[in-house]
């Protein structure tokens, strides 16, 4: 079985992490199929937004299979070895092109709530869980895994999460800017899809740079007068006649990515 | 008729966004205006804080008139060529002297909503709603709109807004932290006056230094010797040996300004 | 009697501004002492977790004491050798390996508030009041004393609170981010010792090396692979063991430290 399934409908991709026996939990495999499966989608220019879940309602992801410890993660030098792989999946569902929307049911926890942070946006239900308890191992979130959360919640929240280790609700979370929204459990596959489709029906081009620009404001070096002019490529575009007409038109504009 | 008008009420200057019948949309003279207006009231030592607002109470503003595409933004050069006007008037505003609170009736979106965004407290009603639906038009938000909206509320959430273009409520935008507070929709104008107030009455070379400090520390170069000596400027006030005075006497402060 | 005590209570120590007649308001011998109490705490290694809060129920801290600027704060020479006791204070604070929490009771402002911003959790009952009025005395807040606050609540709230200068309330503070929780004025004391616990039954390296990690974000310099492989010391530790056993046999770890 494919632990990391991709499926499709038209222009909104969805990535699943496919253990639900073991509540998604991730493996090596597992972590270097998301990072393909983000850089596949990420180039095909026919999508416009990726959710990415795990399969069944029981769990995002609990994080990393500890199973793996005794053979994969048992000293520094493979701990090491493993955390490239996790950080390349990082990097390449950070690089991707394409608005993500993380789907969010029951658990996500350790490196699951890593994956979510990833994200664009957090959808989950009033009964998720969320939490990084790995001071409970001995282990550290590393610089590559904590820098998303950072970025997500800031300095302080993050470090709470980390030094106190507890499991929290998605209340919490949400005041802790964890999640985007909350909705009922039974809902969460519904609000999600429609966050993908608002997404979906907007200009690709226009998410695609949005996502860059926010990227790229992350970097205190002073905007160039390039990049600056580069901003405007979008009044030369297909899209922005489309959407221009729409709008005299009163009608929701089809946009073309062009 | 101006459509950016400015009154005075002693040490407090009101900006407003003058088009009613538009709500208030914004054009290229009014964005010439509105920095030409902040640029001249910085420079006024008189002035204590500035209110920026909308004309009536039915929009702060909705952003640009979109009846200007067809003739002054029609493709990239043109865009670039306006984008300087409302970049100019956004670092004019920025670069004020003096604090500047945003009263925030009805309608707050768009360019309207990166003019509250670059003012240093907003205060809205229940009623008012917010967004940045330019995914809609096929246009992008660049850096110079984008990142005092990420400076407020994040990257995530800046990312929301614009992924989305939802348009939200008031409760939204102060979850969101894009608005600083709401109150019932007729104490809008009282609520503001009296944060201008407070405001005001504080020593306002202080404000101001406060202003300039918070700006510094969002620029990560180390802060010099010379920069932290120069936080004690205040001890040699007049309004220190004012407010030292005042509180011993249990009085509240008459401050100078010197 | 001494002014900053520090209690212990096996990995747990409590510092205490101990001047509970004067609310414990801060003189220049307590900020030395102070920053020479974490500086000293920072350097133990069977310290877990540091508690900060003031003597008794009234007060956290309100602040430098009023009645020290005629003597040593009454010009700009004055003012900057005394605040180089305060920011080499802020420095010691800032720069301790363990986890710090500050138990908040009743009022918490000025360079109290600062103090609490310094520690990496903070812990407030329903009654504690928050503010920062130091525009009406005419004062300015440094650079080293606004950083912390900037970095825990953002340049936009943190500017609001010097601007306005209002009081306000827990759950104020709380939707300001500048606590972590709110619980019962009676509660605080528990709750603040119960969060140390858990803080304290991690394994100690991860707390530091979190703590070191999180500190380490906030500078924009790229992470070296130096930096990056550092992280999996933790593999290689005895803790790593413990809580791997610890876990597999679904036992609480104890931790040694090494």
């Amino acid at each position: 079985m494919n632990e990391i399934l991709i499926e499709r409908d038209r222009d909104i991709a969805t990535v699943i992490l496919n253990r639900p026996d073991k509540l998604n939990a991730m493996t090596r495999p597992m972590w270097r199929g998301l990072g393909e499966a983000f850089e596949a989608l990420s180039a095909e220019d026919d999508i416009r937004c990726i959710i990415v879940r795990g399969a069944g309602t029981r769990a995002f992801s609990p994080g990393n299979d500890i199973a793996e410890f005794a053979t994969e993660r048992s000293n520094k030098a493979q701990g090491i070895d493993y955390g490239r792989d996790m950080y390349r999946t990082a990097a390449q569902i950070a690089a991707c092109r394409h608005p993500v929307v993380a789907q969010i049911h029951g658990i996500c926890v350790g490196g699951g709530l890593e994956i979510a942070a990833l994200a664009d946006l957090r959808i989950c239900g009033e009964s998720s869980r969320f939490g990084a308890p790995i001071k409970n191992l001995g282990l550290v979130m590393a610089y590559a895994e904590m820098a998303p959360l950072v970025q997500l919640v800031g300095r302080s929240i993050a470090l709470e999460i980390l030094l106190e280790g507890r499991i929290f609700d998605a209340q919490e979370a949400r005041d802790k800017g964890l999640v985007t929204r909350i909705v009922a459990d039974d809902q969460v596959a519904a609000e999600t899809l429609a966050t993908a489709r608002r997404i979906a029906d907007g200009a690709p081009l226009v998410a695609r740079w949005h996502k860059q620009f926010a990227r790229r404001l992350g970097n205190p070096a002073p905007i160039s007068d390039i990049e600056n002019d580069a901003c405007f490529d979008c009044f030369d575009t297909e899209d922005f006649r489309i959407g221009y007409a729409a709008f005299l038109a009163k009608q929701p504009p089809t946009f073309t990515g062009h």
